[in-house]
């Protein structure tokens, strides 16, 4: 793995949560887009060397609306920079590592993601994040 | 704010999560140390552009045994790297950020670090960090 790509953070609101970064913390908001195949709203945080990623449910099916009901707002995951990241989830199983995804699928700014199960991360859920276009 | 040091992640054991880090992940640790006043064993993960920091609790006194018992294994903190991190205390407190310090106490390597109370970062835990040695 070469970089840690963002951290992940789970909120009820994202426009509730949006000032703390921006106008508290000094940071910039560098994207806002809807995720169909996570069934949530995400905000791009520019925090220097490391983006945050405000993850903001749009239905109780998403996953990140069950990690709400279950252990509320808080730090989500934090997803690793790969490049051929079939090869690496590859690597990854012969490794031991259980992977939810063994397949990529498609995540915030078209990146292909996926995530490992966290009893492999000893409870922090780490997703591997490819991305389409390097300019972000 | 202008980056982000480290992430924090309470372990029951660093020797245990360790070879996840390096052997599987492929980072290096680039150190180990006891934080006497935290009641913490550490290990700095290179994780390229940011560090990872493991947390071990050393008594059950610490904060970390308390989240460990509490929310098991996972992810602790955000830490964010500044300068003059007194002023910056100030700056969030007329921000209307409640702090977990109002003072600086000393963490690991020597750093110069304060919490803010994790209900100011919507339930994610930021710690302010200042360094006295910037090799690191």
């Amino acid at each position: 793995m070469k970089k840690v790509d963002h951290i992940g953070v789970a909120v009820q609101s994202i426009q509730e949560v949006l000032p703390f970064y921006t106008e508290v913390l000094g940071f910039s908001c560098i994207g806002l887009e809807e995720v169909a195949s996570e069934k949530v709203r995400v905000a791009f945080i520019d925090a220097g060397n490391v983006k945050i990623e405000l993850l903001e449910p749009l239905s109780e099916e998403s996953a990140v609306a069950g990690f709400l009901a279950k252990r509320g707002q808080g730090i989500h995951h934090i997803a690793l920079a790969v490049e051929s990241i079939e090869e690496r989830i590859e690597e990854l199983k012969t490794k031991g590592i259980k992977m939810l995804q063994d397949k990529p699928k498609t995540g915030a700014g078209g990146a292909l993601v996926a995530f490992m199960h966290p009893v492999s991360g000893h409870r922090v859920l780490y997703e591997l994040c490819e991305k389409q276009n390097k300019s972000h």
